[in-house]
């Protein structure tokens, strides 16, 4: 199959068609051999009546690999609305970590009527799953793993494995345990093909391999298994013992999670936007930042308003307002990305803070002369004063150093405070540099006054 | 080995140390069991020198595992300054494409150079992968895999892959094809592990598994890989048969260089910055987006003087330029970059054009409403004219508007003329959002004056 072959708008529009004939029971039929990614994308398009009908038609299987890849929203409407019997047959094929996820944000209540329809054993493994907040990784991980004492052999592997796999797939490694269930290696699938039976484990294994606490924050871990080039991550506990695993559908949510909030932030949105698709609650997410930066920039306007008598006597500083706040903000925003992204992908970290935020000002000052040179001239070809010209030059110079300053300290100071770097926000760190930089050029262009 | 116990700068400094003590065959014991990610960021920390007599002094396994992952431009350095056997010793140990990527940057006669050091059958391989384009599922894919055909047994699979495991470790499936060798199917290892010898591959493979041509784009690849969690992807030419494989460490690298690539057009940066270390180059970088900003804002400022006298009658109405500014550039920003970055991630595509643009435009209305109100309010408050905040708010409501559409149809303009839509930067939407906006509020104002 290449993925271009499946046209989704079709096959939706089809189901919406079956289900208006009320011939739903022919769905199954409709979407055999369609992947189950695709099939999310499917019970995207379609409204929640539609959408119910395709869950409740759909082959259990096929339903629980679709259900963890939709929507936060349409997963919540279908727990709440899909039959009891339906849902637990669903449930009982997902994985641990794919049930902790759609529980995780539901309302304690909800989750009590959900958690009832396991057996106690699955129960409590859930609810133990539950504590660990959402976006570490035990809150990410999956319970379901092959783990073998370092002095069994590759037979005892792969009859644990021949036991197992029904369960999970996506085996690629089986991991080694001492005595006191501590992770002490790995042995990968090609090893058991390649060793005799009768080897023992611990010869073959790969030793000491790459881990994470259950404590440890997503971001870490998927930064981890990007570094390492790992599809799956072992999560032991404090005292070392291996308590699950994290697999590959995960870090690639989490590596694109990341970056879309960074990107996010930088815009003054919020990722979550995506998973609501009512214009007037997106309204709402973006709405907040927007009404920041205006509040930030009618103290912008105070601060011009201050400078009135000024503005008064020479106009022109005016029209320069605009090219001085843009290119602050712009510059701003240059150094927050780059060091948003570097702290993002681990390029940087606390330690290298001061050489970091030195290293933004250096760029800042190249880019203030060369820009202040810039306006200076342009400001003197078409204002046809010079010292005109000399004014506005400062201010830019000054208002680029600044904002850059700003645009790099500022997300490393969150950092260092255990913000989220992000939210050190494009808008913020925009409106902050225009403030700022009107009150250094209307300042600079008061006191040089008499000479203009 | 949890990631925190090693530490890089530390490991560094003790490099630098043996270099300067001339100590350098010690470094091996150094660095002996550090993993060749942790070392390749250990290089990264030295200067051409040190990181030269590294090399020189590691085992060239380790070297050809570090090589891949440092910066482009010192890889560059060491392909030209490492002796000729030493370098052919760490490129024999290394992927196909892998090679591939090191050889992509640089001139003609310097590829040359390192291609002599192949036998003909490898060089004549590595100068068919070299003429796929870089960004390309063949300019990505390595051509080292296991593939038999349909009608061999588990048994036959089995001795492949003791034959070839020596040369690749990271095999997780081998892929199955018929006589034509098109890929009819794939089996993963544990399959192998599970069924008994004599069983045919046709019978326990996985038929018509997902696949991607030589010329499609590394962002369709990766975004293929990340939507059906696939750890490898297989590469097939036009006629379909199986041709290369892309690996994790591609996958997970294209998708972190398209997310670092949508930041940076975002911010007015490149993604490129990074494999530069001095601060002019990267002044450099950055300069044109501020240059480009720099004449966007001129235009604003010849818009501004146009208005001349409506701003000598009425010199409060400057005041609120930042804010109408301001709020115009961050409307746009939200809009573009979730255009980008649902674009970058498949989430829409070219058909839901004016269905995306339409929805923009309605939450541009809505926050354009509630934002002209709150300004009208400020406005009035503040300055005590009532007039004044209907003109400033109907301004609001119509930069808002259109900004929002601007923001979200450029990048869909863009794409639709194949351009990358991330090239339709923040910077650019933002200026042209204020020179509109600009326009749009004095002209408001001048068409009002009488009145006000």
């Amino acid at each position: 199959m290449t993925p271009e072959s499946v046209d989704i708008r079709k096959l939706a529009q089809n189901v919406e068609a079956l289900v208006d004939r009320h011939e739903e029971d022919r769905i199954p039929e409709l979407l055999d051999g369609v992947h189950p990614a695709d099939i999310a994308e499917i019970s995207e398009r379609l409204d929640a009546e539609d959408q119910k009908a395709l869950f409740e038609n759909l082959d259990v299987e096929v339903a629980s690999d679709v259900l963890p890849e939709i929507y936060e929203d349409a997963q919540e409407d279908l727990l709440e609305h899909l039959e009891a019997e339906q849902l637990s047959g669903i449930l009982g094929e997902m994985e641990d970590d794919e049930i902790v996820d759609l529980l995780d944000g539901l309302e304690v209540a909800k989750q009590e009527k959900i958690l009832a329809l396991f057996d106690p054993e699955d129960d409590l493994n859930l609810r133990r799953l539950l504590e660990y907040p959402e976006d570490t990784a035990g809150g990410r991980m999956t319970t379901s793993f092959i783990a073998l004492h370092q002095d069994q052999t590759v037979r005892d592997a792969i009859r644990a494995i021949r036991a197992e796999v029904e369960e999970a797939e996506d085996y690629n490694f089986i991991y080694v345990v001492d005595s006191a269930k501590r992770l002490v290696g790995l042995v990968s699938m090609v090893d058991l093909i390649l060793h005799k039976r009768g080897t023992t484990l611990k010869t073959i294994m790969e030793p000491d391999p790459i881990r994470v606490t259950t404590d440890q924050d997503q971001e870490d871990v998927a930064n981890i298994a990007k570094k390492y080039n790992l599809p799956v991550v072992p999560v032991v506990d404090a005292a070392g013992r291996l308590v699950g695993r994290i697999t590959l559908d995960d870090i690639l949510e989490v590596l694109a999670e990341e970056a879309a909030e960074d990107i996010s932030f930088l815009a003054g949105t919020h990722e979550d936007e995506e998973a609501h698709r009512s214009m007037i609650r997106i309204a709402g997410v973006r709405l907040p930042w927007l009404v920041l930066g205006l509040f930030g920039e009618i103290l912008a306007a105070m601060v011009m308003s201050r400078f009135e008598s000024t503005l008064e006597t020479i106009l022109s500083l005016a029209f320069f307002i605009p090219v001085i706040i843009a290119l602050g903000g712009s510059t701003g925003m240059q150094s927050t990305a780059i060091v948003i992204r570097d702290l993002a992908t681990g390029e940087i970290t606390l330690r290298d803070t001061l050489p970091r935020v030195l290293r933004e000002i250096g760029i800042g000052i190249i880019n203030g002369i060369a820009c202040g040179l810039l306006i200076m001239l342009v400001a003197y070809l078409w204002q046809g004063n010079p010292r005109l010209g000399v004014v506005i030059g400062l201010a830019m110079l000054a208002v680029v150093v600044i904002a850059s300053s700003v645009g790099a300290i500022v997300p490393l100071l969150l950092k260092r405070f255990n913000v989220d770097p992000a939210i050190a926000t494009g808008p913020f760190v925009t409106t902050s540099n225009d403030v700022l930089g009107i009150f250094i050029y209307l300042g600079l262009a008061t006191l040089f006054m008499r000479w203009l």
